[in-house]
C-alpha cells in the first residue's frame, strides 16, 4: 500500500475529471491519496488533506499534474521531504514531465510495481545578503535571476567564483542556471545546454553590453558571489531577484548574492522508453 | 556671425569651465550663443536663452556638450527646426559625438569656416494605438523598445510588415531600431551592424523563446505594425514602450504599435577624418 | 502563343513523367517548349532544343523544375536575358520556388492569363584579381564565400567599405548575401534576414576569432573589397572563393576580391497568396 | 638536482638567445637540460639529446618556451610520462602559458624551491573506426574537430551519448572540446567557456543547418560516438577529422568516431598569482 501525493494544476484540470479518474483508480489499487486542502475544500475531491507540511513524511512519492512548470513550483517542498515525482503532462511537452496524458495508467501500473529508477537533478540554493545580514534564501531547480527592474535599461555587477573575481558584467541581467534550468530561460539568452544527469552551473548574461560576455559553465562545488557595488548610476539601483521564476525579490546595490549548489535534491520517476534527448530533439526541431 | 546652440549634460562638466571656455571662444568670433534657460539660471552663464522652441529656427547649429546620450536626448527637438549638430565627447568614445574633448577648437574654425558635410540619419517614428485612437506618438534616433515589465518574463506579440503577418513572438522583447541604434541595444541582443548611412530598419527580438527567431533588416520604407492579441496569460499584460531609452510608456494587451520612417532626420556635423568604421573598430576591438 | 523554356533537374524528376506532363499541358495551350539539349537527348524529351544561349532571348519565361538549388544555378544565365522565371518545387520547402508539386495547373494557367507580378532580386558580382589583373569574374544570386581550404583553421582579411577600411578579421570565412542569400549560408553563421524586396548587402564573418566580430548590414550601392595582405602564416595562403556554392576558385594571398551589386537581376514570377513571411514562419518554425 | 627537459618553439626565438639564458641559469642551479636532438643539432644547444622518449621518463618537468599551440603540440608526449609543464610565454598572452617572457627568472626559483602547485587538465581521446575496425587513434588537449573539406559546403552526421541518439545535423562540422579546448575554436563557434578545472566534454556544432541547434555540455563521463550513415549527397563524403589542429585525418561515410575521455592527463605547473579569470578577462576585454 502506497501513499500518494497528487499536486494538480487546477487550471489544466478545471473539473478534475482527470484527476479523479486517476485517484479513482489509485483507491482500487490500495493506495491512500494524499490532496493540498484547498483543492478538496473547492472540489469536493474525496482525500486526506495534507494540512502540515510535517505529514509529507509519510509520502511514497507524488503525481503532478500539469507540466513543467507546476513541478518546478512543487520542487522545494517535494525535495526537502525526498519525494519522487511523476509528472504528468498537461499541456505541452515538457522536459520534466515525461507522462503524456493518455498514457497515465501503464505508467502508474508500472510505478506500483517497483518497476521504475530515480533520477535526481541537482537544485541551487539562493541567499541575499545585505550588509552581510541575510534577509533572504531560496532554493530553486531551475534558476536564479539578477536582471533590471522597468526602465533601468542596464545592470552592472560583478560575479566571484571561490571568490575570485570573474568579471565586471553590464547587462540586462544574469541567469545562473542547473543543468534542468539550461533548457529554460537560459536556452532564450543564447546559454548552452546541460545534459540534465549532470550535476554544473551555467552562468548566462542576458544582453551583455559587452559582445564578448559568454555563457560560462561551472563545477556544481563553485560557489558564485554577485555584488553590485560598482553601479555608477542611482537607477541601476532597481535590481530584483527572481528564483525559479516565482519569488521576485527587490535589492539594491548594497545586496550581495550567494548562489550554490543546494543540499536538497529532486527526485524524478523516470519510466523505461523516456529520454532527454528525445524530447530535446522534439522541443527543438532541428536537423 | 552665426547663431550657436549650446546644449550641456551638466553632469559630464559639472563647473561648467570647459563649456565656458567654448563660449568665450565663440563669443571671440562673433558667435550669438544660446542656451536653455534653466542651464542660464542655474549657473549664472551669459548666453542667450531659449525659451520656446520657436526660437530654435534662428539656429544655425548645436554643440551638444556630453555624448551619444546627451545628442540622442535632444534629436527630436533639434529635427524638428532642422539644425545640424556638433557632438563633443565628454566621456567614453561615442559614434554620435566624434570630437573629442580636446580637439574642439581646430574643429569649430573647421565648422566656422563652413568646412564640414552634414549627414543625415534617419529616424523612426512611434505610434500607440489603443482601440483606433492614438493615444502616444514619439521620434526617435535609436531604437524603440517593447519590453514586459518587471516579473512578467515574457511578453507575447505579432509583427506585422506592411499589413503582412510576420510571425508571433514570446520573448523578454523587441527592439526596432535604425541604422545608428543598430550599435546600441540592438547589439547587445545579437543583432547586426547597419552602416549608419544606409536607410533601414532591424527588428530584433529580445531573449526570444524560439531559437529560431533572429533579427530582420527591412527596407525603410516597410511600417511594422505590433500586436499583442494573441496573449494568453493574463500577466503578459504589463508590457511598456521605450522610445530612445527615455520615456517608458505603459501598454496593455490592447495596444497596437505602428513603427515607421519618421519625416524628421537627424544631421550631424561631419569633419573630415572621423569616420564610422574607425569608431566601430575602437569600441568593439577586434581582429 | 508562349515560348517557355523548361529547366529540369533530371535528380527530382528521374522518369521525366512530371515533366512531361507539364510540357504536354503547355503545348496543348498553344506554348512552344524549349529545352537544353542534353535533356532532349537523354530523355528523348519531344522539345525544342536550345543549342546556343542567344536562343534565350526568344524566350518570355522559365519553368524550373526542382527547388531553391535549380534556380540559384540557372540565374545567371536567364538574369542575362532578362527571362522571368516560375520555380515548381518538387523537394523542400523553397523559397524560390514558391510552387509547390501539385500546384502546376493552376498557377500555370494564371502565368499564361498574365495575373501575376515580376519581383526582381538583386544579384552580386565578384571580381577576383591578382596583383591588379581580373583572372575571374562570377554573379549569384545568393552569397560569394571565401574560406579556408581544409587543413588551415583560419583565414585572415581585411574588409574595406567604398575603400574605407572596416576591419581585419581571423575566421574561418566570410560569406558576402544579398537579401536572398541572407536565409541560406548567411543565417547558418548567425547573420541577419534581409527581407527579400530589399537591396541590402550583408557580411558575415564564419567563426570570427573575435568574438565582437558581427555581421554588417550594407547598401547596395557600397563597394566592398576583400585583401589578404596581412596574413601572417603561410598555410593561411590556402584560400576559396565560391559563388553561390557552385563554384570553387583557389586563391592566395595576391589576390583582391571586389563584390558589388551586378546590373543583372533576377526575375521571380509571383502568383498572389504566396509570400515570403509565409514561407519563413513555416522554414524557421517559431513561436 | 632537476632534470629539466626544455621545448623550444624555435620561430619564436630564432636566434636561441633566450633559450640559452634559461638553460646558462638552470645548470648554475645544478639543474641537467635536455633537448629534443635536432634543436641541438641545429643550434649547437648545449644540452643533453632525447634521443628516444623512453628517456622521458627520467625528466622531472619541462619548460615550453613559445605558446599555448607550443604546449598544445607537446601535450601528449609529456602527458604520458606524466611531466609536469611550465609554459613560458613567448608571443600573445596565453591561456596555458602563463608565465611571461620577462618573469622567467622568479617563477623558476619558485619552480625549483618546489613553491607550486599541479593543475590537472582533462585531455580527450578519439577513435576512427571504418567497418568496425580501428584505423587512427589520437589524444588532445583542447579538441576534436570533425569537418567538410573544402567545396562541400555541409556534413551530415548523427551524434550519440553513451549509445542514446542526440540528433542528426547539417553543418559545416563539429567541435568536441575539453574544457582547456572551451576557450579555442569552441568560443569562435559560439560555445560557452567551461571553467578549466572541471572535467566535462561540450559539443557544439559550427554553422548548423538548423537554427535550433546548440552546444550541449556533457559529463566526463559519457562517451559520443558519430557516424555519417544518413549522408544523403556524395559529395558529403569528403570529410576530416582533426586532433587538436595538428592531425588532419581524411575519412569517408563509413567512419564512426568515438570521443571520450583519455587516461592521460596534461599537468601545468601554476604558481601563485596567476588565475584563468584573469586571463579571460585580458582576451577577451569586456565591461
Amino acid at each position: 500500500m502506497k501513499n500518494v501525493y497528487m499536486i494538480i494544476n487546477t487550471s489544466k484540470d478545471p473539473t478534475l475529471t482527470y484527476s479523479c479518474k486517476i485517484m479513482d483508480w489509485l483507491k482500487s489499487k490500495d493506495c491512500k491519496v494524499y490532496i493540498d486542502s484547498y483543492v478538496r475544500e473547492c472540489y469536493a475531491f474525496n482525500a486526506i488533506d495534507i494540512e502540515d507540511d510535517s505529514e509529507l513524511d509519510e509520502i511514497d512519492f507524488a503525481i503532478v499534474l500539469g507540466g513543467d512548470g507546476t513541478i518546478i513550483h512543487s520542487a522545494r517542498r517535494l525535495a526537502m521531504h525526498e519525494i519522487p515525482i511523476l509528472g504528468i503532462n498537461l499541456g505541452n511537452l515538457g522536459f520534466l514531465a515525461e507522462i503524456e496524458e493518455h498514457e497515465w495508467q501503464e505508467n502508474l501500473e508500472k510505478v506500483l510495481e517497483g518497476k521504475f529508477e530515480i533520477e535526481t537533478r541537482m537544485m541551487l540554493e539562493a541567499q541575499i545578503y545585505t550588509n552581510g545580514i541575510l534577509i533572504e534564501e531560496g532554493f530553486c531547480l531551475n534558476d536564479v535571476v539578477i536582471s533590471r527592474m522597468a526602465l533601468s535599461r542596464m545592470v552592472g555587477f560583478s560575479i566571484y567564483v571561490n571568490d575570485e573575481f570573474v568579471n565586471y558584467y553590464s547587462a540586462d541581467g544574469i541567469i545562473i542556471a542547473t543543468p534542468t534550468g539550461s533548457t529554460a530561460y537560459n536556452l532564450s539568452a543564447n546559454g548552452p545546454i546541460l545534459a540534465p544527469h549532470n550535476e554544473m552551473i551555467v552562468m548566462t548574461p542576458i544582453c551583455p553590453h559587452s559582445l564578448t560576455a559568454r555563457s560560462i559553465v561551472l563545477s556544481s562545488n563553485d560557489i558564485v558571489r554577485i555584488t553590485f557595488e560598482h553601479n555608477r548610476r542611482s537607477w541601476d539601483n532597481d535590481l530584483m531577484v527572481t528564483i525559479d521564476g516565482q519569488e521576485g525579490k527587490e535589492i539594491n546595490n548594497d545586496a550581495e548574492i550567494i548562489i550554490q549548489k543546494a543540499d536538497l535534491k529532486t527526485r524524478l520517476i523516470q519510466i523505461e522508453g523516456h529520454n532527454f534527448y528525445h524530447i530535446l530533439r522534439r522541443k527543438l526541431g532541428g536537423n
